[in-house]
């Protein structure tokens, strides 16, 4: 879905969100490129979005926009389950979301599993905005997440899915038996944190997500949030978990709020409030 | 900022929201296209929006995702105020806000005032879903609307200003003086709702209408909603009035409710809550 060509003599990447549909930006130096064991990996630098990372011709973060995302899909479900000893990470390779779990001292454990070791290393060359400052003690492996959640006996409290899109390699992530496989490595009270593609853009992806989700746990919940560089800027995420949960809060912790950029209470509320279209997908 | 090509044998239309992003569609076929007195406007088909509006070749709004826009610019404004008898809008010559407040029975009076009778004509003719069911009494005049907020003594509820961007001939509706001018038009209690640009990709426009407001308002809330097809995906929306305003709200009113594929009351008092670093644009 990517096309290359040079308007103005740049070189410009070209993404489709749909058959007739996409966003542009320039690519003004490359800074990395690399055709990993499981996938072609690119780091760029642009004038508006800073650093960007494509992994398969698709963006997957930019230095401008990434603290959306990775605030969102940490920040929101530590919020909600406010005693977590255990966290465990699928995919999450850039470091992004083991630098916001980072913020909070309460946690003992962050274990991370990512299949592909390139991605680690290039983030930590090439990406430094994303794993400055993450904690040291991080459990950072390499490893096939599928095969840790079929063979462990490791129980968390928060596993957060931090997988590409559910095509190609990142779509069992996203699939009932991966999902029903993480609710039996949750304590009680556990919850799960996914992305969740966009309700607007993908909508079918999304309910498949929900559905899959639904297959495993008994109580989900969507909530969005605005990230420019993704397909349309309208972002959604999912909470899950098999225990009943208050996804609405009357105060964050402190420690959560320093150093964010995008969450904050009424931010973390306001996520959970769906649009007519998207509550009406979900039939909630 | 518009360029055409033709990659696999198509004609896109290519927006730039910066000198290196932007957006791409496809035009699937040309509905309309003409040079009004004021502005090229453009009419054309995608697969994946539907019809879409250019104004000087910048997407002005789609069939897919226009709601948004037309019901966030009225519905957060109408159920603040909760009593409204008068209405004007400045601009809005496509008639989406006046198809939105059209769905308000309490409304006794609607005024538009849009400069470019072709907008008008163009969108009964080539945007039905924007004029089918609006109000026959709704009072639409061809008029410069700076003039009219000048001269006429007029007084009203609220006042939406429904302009293009703070570029070309829309401009002035962003200034201080016409801001300074609506305010002296509102009843006690009256509120001014307009969009605002978006505080991702143009802050420093955000910012400069802001300023503005807080010239001619002693009280100015900015509130968010979700436009894919607008730049950042991320759009703003200020409500200002000289009297204090809750606008957090309890509960719409029923008839809101009715037809709305956007707004509801959570989406209402969400789009209230600002990312940190929205919130830290505006200190508040």
């Amino acid at each position: 879905m990517n096309m290359k060509h040079r308007p103005e003599g740049h070189i410009w990447h070209y993404e489709k969100f749909s058959a007739s549909s996409g966003q542009f930006i320039r690519i003004d130096s490359i800074v990395h490129s690399e055709q990993s064991d499981f996938q072609k990996i690119t780091v760029f630098d642009n004038e508006d979005y800073g650093r960007v990372l494509l992994i398969d011709d698709m963006m997957m973060l930019t230095q401008r926009d990434e603290f959306v995302y990775h605030e969102m899909i940490t920040h929101v479900p530590v919020n909600i389950s406010r005693e977590i000893s255990d966290v465990l990470i699928i995919g999450g390779g850039d470091l992004g979301t083991v630098r916001e779990l980072s913020k909070f001292t309460g946690i003992e454990r962050i274990k991370l599993i990512e299949i592909d070791s390139s991605v680690i290393e290039i983030s930590k060359k090439y990406l430094p905005f994303l794993t400055e400052g993450i904690r040291e003690d991080a459990d950072i492996s390499i490893d096939d997440g599928i095969k840790y959640i079929e063979d462990s006996e490791d129980m968390f409290d928060l596993i957060i899915v931090d997988g590409t899109d559910p095509i190609g390699p990142g779509k069992v992530l996203f699939s009932e038996e991966f999902l029903s496989g993480c609710s039996e490595h949750l304590r009680p009270g556990g919850l799960i944190a996914m992305q969740g593609e966009s309700p607007f853009a993908y909508p079918e992806a999304s309910l498949s997500i929900h559905k899959n989700l639904q297959s495993a746990f008994r109580h989900i919940r969507p909530y969005l949030a605005y990230i420019p560089s993704y397909p349309s800027g309208m972002w959604q995420f999912f909470i899950a978990s098999n225990t009943r949960f208050r996804y609405l809060i009357d105060a964050v912790l402190p420690e959560s709020r320093d150093g964010c950029r995008y969450y904050n209470q009424d931010v973390h509320n306001g996520a959970f409030a769906l649009p007519e279209f998207v509550r009406k997908m979900y039939n909630l």
